[in-house]
């Protein structure tokens, strides 16, 4: 065990407290029973349980991943079964769920800030309990009270563990082309036949039992992803018999190798039994009800993986010594900390204000998850769920691009040290590549932005979008310089999406849909600086608020001066309508 | 074995004659034994070799990498030692070592571009015989006939490997402060006491001898790195008996996991018996001497693994189907290979504009080496040596940050595919993360480009640079939007050197040198493109050439529509004189 921080409490503390008004939060009817100390009490519970029981085995979960032994069960190391038990056992598995549905009932917002520990500490392990969450929530918004009362508590008390089969080996990004069958029997249960790829945490002895959400076609059903349909697939049914789920594979990883990964066939003897959830044909938008939070989830893993690697590193350069200022050139003075070397400065610079954007992007995005279910009114409520599902491509993307680069330069101010594996950041790196790939890839996350969300009611949520960020924007007289830039990003963004549209072709509308997506993630994350900006000012004075503040003031400079300005380049390209890759016959 | 081509033969065809005029070269008295015959048959042993008996290992050198035997010695896989003979029989260790000094005498030209088949077939495997040939070129140019009868000849021909050993675990980017001692002894030999770090091929059983060229200071020499030495020390004395030199340990690395990387004491029962390889206190001036072609080879290996990445992630491209064109939702026809998607054509040019540019920015260099040593003219001699200089910063950073930026495209182009060990790109991308680092990191490189290069001799070497590629300009009227937007690009490299070295303060002027190096390495690989453009048309005509044509067409246009523009913003903050990293105070 290190004394490593893996997270920065300080910096968690100020985005919910002094930015997002978490306390506000606290106030409505539905976060009755929590107050600050409550809150508080959550997040030094997450740390407490991250550090002594995720941490220490991130490591060698990494060295010995998941492998099928000798009695074909799935092996993990020691430690991964009481991390969980003790992340259940605290009752994180329902952090947002309402206490009324056996959960804690925390806002998401306070709920996410906590797992963000346990995605710093061992995002490996933390996948098992995550995907729970998810099937749960699924379970809770489409399933029958009879499907909760079955599957829901044992997977709040971590009994049951959850996944989620959508891929198939012919059908990864393309969910209209799966082949899965579930065919109806007289006793209105299915019997699904077919196999899914990728399936995180599909056969495990962590939990007594496993409940997969497995998306299938009812034969003579629509064609396509209106021909879905949400089947529940538990591995052990209720008179304790194995159901026909077999696993057929491990996926061998380059990081994140604590999760297993599976290769699952559904009904090699027959079918496997399983529960329509939702509607028939419906499964597709039941999954989807989850994958707005799903993404955001990525996008915090990302950005948790990324602060941790700064901290790391931060700490690295700052008891490292080597070499001496500029200029100073005489061997018989002591060698210098390498954070004052300007480079590694830069480096560690740029680590903070991508990765501490990423946590703050997740968190305000969680906070209209909480808007959007508890807001006063039905318009708040509507205008929370609407910017949400502008945001959600980028709070995916963004920080699964930014804080893996974060992670990159974490590796650069270690050299030689840090491309061992004697040091954890290489570690991060690897597990945080999968980030761009998993629940939508970066380019599926662009097309989704450009393509849907920047156009859905006439393209109100992106003006809402730009409306919000003008109404930061118009609040920042003491950032002249910001505000100005900022602006001019505004109004390119518009221009460009615009121009985009305007095309006639949706070949060339889409063709740059991923510069796109980085370039509007760029405005959005300079304006989450300018946030946290005032958010700092407001707490501490203009000029107040010790280190912290200073950090964040640098933060916000080095984002302003080196990376938004990144951007005018990409929105050049996409005004020009380029078709250099139509173009190119690919040979 | 794969059917997969692991470079491309065509591409290095057209580098070499049909761009670098190595046809020109053989007419000249060095090489007066070589033709296009032999030069061909050298190409495609390489390939074979790399293909035959470098390829087949390099998962499994990747998998089991090297480990201390319970014998003491070092266990690598199979195979490995069956290359570096067949590497060594074929005489490519002393590839370009004229043949009267016992060399195949080829241009290094020819002779990197034959390498680079290893590099891309098995990077941890090719290092041992490249640092060999380091090793080899250093004796010659610096050793007594003595030293080069006794150690070169075995060298040559496989019975003896060489390392270089400089870093220290208290020293790495910091060399003045190396601490290993040489005492002089009554016999003119010398006693080396230190412990040297990251020291690659430092202990194996791959060749029965090994010979370290050590770093080290002669007691009374002045401080810092006017005092440093260089010492050979072989592993065992030419009596047969075992010198004193321990292996202390073996990293393990994220990748490159090939190649043993160890941690050396010398001089733990006494003291290694050394020589003097070049003047007293001289040995740093000796070592660099080899840094310039040490720095082009570990770009050509960042390169090399790009472009073999590039046609990995193709092939896949081309096979996997997935998905429809825009707006084809009818899941009834059939899908389409992913390399018909525009976004994954653009992943698969981003590669091929960073891989095939690293590649010949890399030969260009190495054409260079050819022309300061066997021009005609003293004159030409001295100018491509100076240009050499100026260019290897950016010949060693720009491929190590672009090419593992085209392997982190090449992962994405197969999805999750890509992200497990089935495919090779993983391994590609963790072996790649390596060449940032060593041999001088990119920050190292990013001072000696701003601090040294473009200062030296007033400057004479940045404006050959510039001069140079104005000469290119100048014959591009076929592409006036190329032409335009690189002399505009070399307006700002000027201007920006100028304002950065009038700032009064060499930390103002050094604070953002790796924005610097990023900046011109783009205006100097949009240059490579439009060369590389000329020359196909020259060949071809500007309409001709086929798919091999249109794909460097793609590739350049590509560069100059998506990669060149990133340079204005770097500029504007270079000449702002930003002085965001020097004013935080990390905490």
């Amino acid at each position: 065990m290190t004394e490593q921080r893996i997270l920065s409490r300080a910096d968690l503390d100020f985005l919910l407290h002094d930015w997002l008004g978490v306390d506000d939060l606290l106030g409505r009817p539905e976060f009755a029973e929590h107050d600050r100390d409550t809150v508080d009490a959550v997040l030094e519970l997450a740390e407490q349980i991250a550090t002594e029981r995720f941490a220490p085995h991130n490591r060698a979960a990494d060295v010995a991943e998941p492998h099928v032994g000798p009695d074909g069960h799935v092996v993990v190391v020691d430690g991964v079964r009481e991390a969980i038990a003790a992340f259940a056992g605290a009752g994180f598995i329902g952090a947002s769920v309402p206490a009324e549905q056996g959960g804690t009932g925390l806002p998401f917002t306070v709920a996410r800030a906590a797992l963000a520990w346990f995605q710093a500490a061992n995002i490996g392990t933390a996948s098992y309990p995550f995907l729970t969450t998810g099937a749960a929530n699924l379970l809770l918004a489409h399933g029958t009270p009879e499907q909760i009362e079955a599957w829901v508590p044992p997977m709040l008390d971590g009994r049951a563990s959850g996944t989620m089969c959508l891929s198939e080996p012919q059908a990864g990004s393309s969910l209209a082309d799966i082949t899965t069958r579930a065919e109806p029997q007289p006793d209105g249960t299915y019997r699904v036949v077919g196999t899914k790829m990728w399936i995180s945490g599909g056969e495990h002895e962590l939990t007594p039992n496993i409940v997969h959400l497995v998306l299938a076609k009812i034969p003579g059903g629509p064609a396509g992803v209106k021909g879905i349909s949400l089947i529940a697939v538990p591995r052990f049914l209720s008179d304790g018999a194995r159901n026909d789920v077999v696993l057929a594979g491990v996926n061998h990883k380059m990081g994140y190798r604590g999760t297993v990964n599976t290769l699952l066939n559904f009904g090699e003897s027959g079918g496997a039994v399983g529960w329509l959830v939702g509607a028939e044909h419906g499964g597709l938008a039941a999954m989807f009800h989850m994958m707005n939070e799903a993404r955001v989830g990525v996008g915090m893993g990302a950005a948790a993986l990324g602060v941790t690697g700064y901290l790391h590193s931060l700490e690295y350069a700052r008891t490292r010594t080597q070499g001496r200022p500029v200029g100073g050139r005489d061997v018989t003075t002591p060698m210098i900390p390498i954070a004052e070397h300007p480079d590694v400065k830069r480096m560690l610079l740029a680590q903070k204000a991508y990765a501490e954007a990423g946590m703050a992007l997740g968190l305000y995005c969680s906070r209209l998850v909480d808007e959007k279910d508890t807001a006063p009114s039905d318009d708040d409520r509507a205008r929370a769920a609407l910017l949400l599902d502008v945001l959600t491509p980028i709070a995916k993307s963004w920080p699964s691009q930014w804080c893996l680069t974060a992670n990159d330069l974490a590796i650069q101010v270690l050299g030689g040290s840090g491309y061992t594996r004697d040091f954890p950041v290489e570690q991060f790196y690897r597990d945080n590549r999968l980030n761009p790939i998993h629940e939508g890839t970066h380019g599926i996350q662009a097309i989704d932005l450009l393509g849907r969300k920047a156009v859905m009611r006439g393209g109100a949520g992106l003006e809402l979008l730009l409306a919000t960020i003008r109404a930061t924007v118009g609040r920042a007289d003491a950032y002249p310089e910001y505000a100005a830039a900022l602006e001019s990003a505004l109004v390119r963004v518009e221009k460009t999406t615009t121009t985009l549209h305007a095309a006639g072709d949706p070949d060339v509308t889409l063709a740059n849909a991923s510069v796109y997506l980085e370039a509007v993630g760029h405005v959005v994350v300079a304006w989450i600086w300018l946030e946290q900006l005032l958010a700092v000012d407001a707490r501490d004075g203009a000029d107040g608020g010790g280190a912290f503040a200073e950090g964040k003031r640098a933060a916000a400079r080095y984002f302003f001066r080196f990376e938004l300005p990144r951007t005018g380049p990409q929105f050049d390209l996409l005004d020009s309508l380029d078709t250099t890759t139509l173009d190119w016959t690919v040979s």
